[in-house]
């Protein structure tokens, strides 16, 4: 874990166009990050707050479209999965598969992600104590056991994420003593969700998740500082019209200048 | 909704004898229920906190003890979902399906319980806000048009359980305003899951669900004050035996005074 | 701690017109509650959160107007201190002393409190937990030996006041564990304070508190349900107009029907 | 708000052998802090959580010590008060009067605090939201004008001190998003009080708080980097036998590294 890295992209799959020009954005600025960035972007949002709310291409568009980022760009590549028989196709084509919170203690999911080999990043459930990761790693990494074929940018085969706690209706906060804790708990690389951890639930419009996007540069220097193995921050080159989460995505061109602010942090806390 | 419901039974399924035992004892029950009482077993506990904790017989041979369960005592059956494809079989044989709280935000799930036209009860994840289940409640009702089948106690097509929110790390509270708000955010009953609420994440044993069973009574007797429409608990003849959850299940010769009480403050509550 | 009891009264003093008019109806009231109704006002809101607020009469003009009331219309009378040197006086007048939630931690005010062997209510702290009030007792306790010279009407001389408890910033949540917990704490009568519970700091007008009025008959019905033995209720007969916690007072025309209903259900969960 | 400063000391004073062992090492220690260091002790412990704690040596044998404190070492001197009427003699002898965190509502306090003209640190109660410090600073600077006879470290006449916020019973968090929030409600430097953040309330021997030491630099430094203008940290030369506040003191011979650090991450997040 000697190195900084990134996890980003736009929150969902969108067009090539729009795919490609975050993609080779980040490419160009992972130069600039030791332990690289990591391109990631979801086929299905399949927890929207509403029905209708956009949901992405679908699996099997999808992972075509990630594959000609890969292709075009180098990225290594991460996305999530929802139910376990989405694992084995996924990891055909991306880089790392992703747990999301809301399914961070299922069973034959974790399994499923697992058996496949490929590192798996499980993110914390919002009502998640830290400890309580430990059997979400087990899980994982029971099933990955004689199957590895790759690894994250930190070495390791997985990794946690922390994404904001409950703290009152419509809020979340970042407890930074978790970063500790969730390391010595699961003995993996943890990460910081900078972006989902500003989300303000059914504060936004028609009850979907609203978001103060301001505070993603003051959590995520704070999280560097606590500890954080690397950041993921979904962004977006015009958040206010992403088809998801856009009040919690932070500008495009607002990413180079936070994420050079928090590689000198980084140096800062681990000299 | 114009009498009190129960919803109870073993945590998971065990063997016929214990299956039994504990539906008969509702069955008799019933009779001092005025809405009566749906028989309630897990085939699997999907989110055990610990790789490797017990989790019940499966679908397949679950469904079948839940259909022996049904013929011996007339009990209409719940049981809960946890991947889109076991809702069809699953609606073949029970009367309500129920969707998880971890669960209560995949649209795919919902839609396909919904479709089933079954009932669903969807529990509300511990890091939800009332208001928040609208959008749970409004994916059921969209998949379920035209298939409606059965319907609960109640007399309605989907209810919303609370079962606890997040008080920091290992312990849950129960906000007495949520009964109220749920009931105007879904338009459904509500249900109060008295058993999971005392739950204590990660302070049982090896890092597994400790609970407060003492307080079960007193927060059954708050919620039906408050406005709740029906209860649900978990019950077992040794509680401190059982598979799973063990901590927060009511002993089965607690729950008929238990009940009665219950049924004397509805009635003193709705006066 | 046979009889469900009442503290009500406005928030602040204000002209004798309006103290007696509130407490003329109070002692009407009274003979429908079992354990009787206590008045009370404040003669100084010490801790508004904003200066310039309205703080009422002061400590001298204050008591005097006690003094009025209590002569008009025989009701017992309870007022807040919030400086040691305030006990003695208002000992002189008052029958219950009572300890701000803020202030339940200092020592000084809760032993002067307990010197005047007057009894005292102390709530407690929006951030404390029901064990930690056990400590605020036994200061009141250990001062007040050998002083007796009055009592609750639940025959104690120390009671402990739940107030709401913090969930989120500018939200509190009532957590209905808390009387049994409180009561074996601190062995001594638990009241519920029903109208500042739904106070929601800082969403008032001008960072004023606000409050969800609506909510304090199914709080104080669930309380009554998860055993309190007293309840305490801020009343007026025109809250939006009242200089301070109007967002949270119950209307003095809604009081009787709400006091009836809670009676009738503290009979039945106390059967 | 130039130069990251620092407030320490032990937490109540205790004979001048230890007073003045710890001020001089932070005499010598302030000169490695860009923003020099102020020396804190408190003269009275007045809201322990158990009757019968130790509280200190009372106000006028405190301020004596606290005199000889500054005598000997030529630290600026900062002591809490915790009655209006010992504001004035306080600042006869300090250099800034410090307002508790229970105590950040009570207006008589604040503004006898004020009034006396020397700088005042405000800390914030653990159930407040950012914004509702605003009131609590216009009453200490409505009450200060005209009287400004010192300043703080940062060249301010208040200042706001974060420390720790509830998280449920017998724990707090720091959301690290308070300290922008602070700063703009308030306009005013933000301190972090990283000792007192890691208070487990009642989770000590014999209901006193505990504490989680281990936490102190991992919280300092993600203050730090969330735009904290200055630390408070209590400490002891021998923690575990501190007549107070044992359990969350840093020991003093890890300070100088953990201020060294602090200031370097200072300097990188300020770049």
């Amino acid at each position: 874990r000697g190195a900084l890295f990134l996890i980003a992209g736009p929150c969902q799959l969108e067009d090539d166009a729009l795919n490609l020009r975050v993609a080779e954005h980040l490419a160009r600025l992972a130069e600039r990050v030791p332990g690289g960035i990591v391109f990631k972007a979801s086929f299905d949002k399949a927890n929207r707050s509403n029905p209708g709310a956009m949901r992405g291409p679908g699996m099997e568009q999808g992972l075509e479209a990630l594959a000609r980022v890969k292709e075009a760009t180098g990225l290594p590549i991460l996305t999530d999965v929802h139910l376990p028989e989405q694992c084995a196709p996924v990891a055909e084509v991306v880089d790392v598969l992703q747990i999301p919170a809301f399914l961070c203690r299922q069973t034959d999911l974790l399994e499923a992600a697992g058996a496949t080999g490929r590192p798996v990043n499980v993110k914390k459930g919002q009502w998640m104590h830290p400890e309580g990761m430990r059997g979400a790693v087990q899980k994982v990494r029971r099933a990955s056991r004689g199957h590895e074929r790759l690894s994250l940018p930190s070495g390791d085969a997985v990794a946690v994420t922390e994404r904001g706690t409950f703290f009152g209706y419509g809020d979340l906060v970042v407890d930074m003593r978790g970063f500790t804790r969730l390391r010595e708990a699961c003995d993996a690389p943890v990460i910081f969700d900078a972006t989902h951890s500003v989300q303000q639930p059914g504060r936004g419009e028609a009850g979907a998740s609203g978001g103060l996007r301001e505070f993603i540069p003051t959590l995520a220097a704070a999280a560097v500082a606590a500890g954080a193995d690397g950041l993921f921050m979904e962004t977006h080159p015009d958040p206010d019209h992403a088809p998801s989460d856009g009040p919690n995505m932070i500008p495009l061109d607002q990413l180079d200048a936070l994420v050079a602010r928090m590689v000198r942090l980084w140096e800062a806390a681990r000299a």
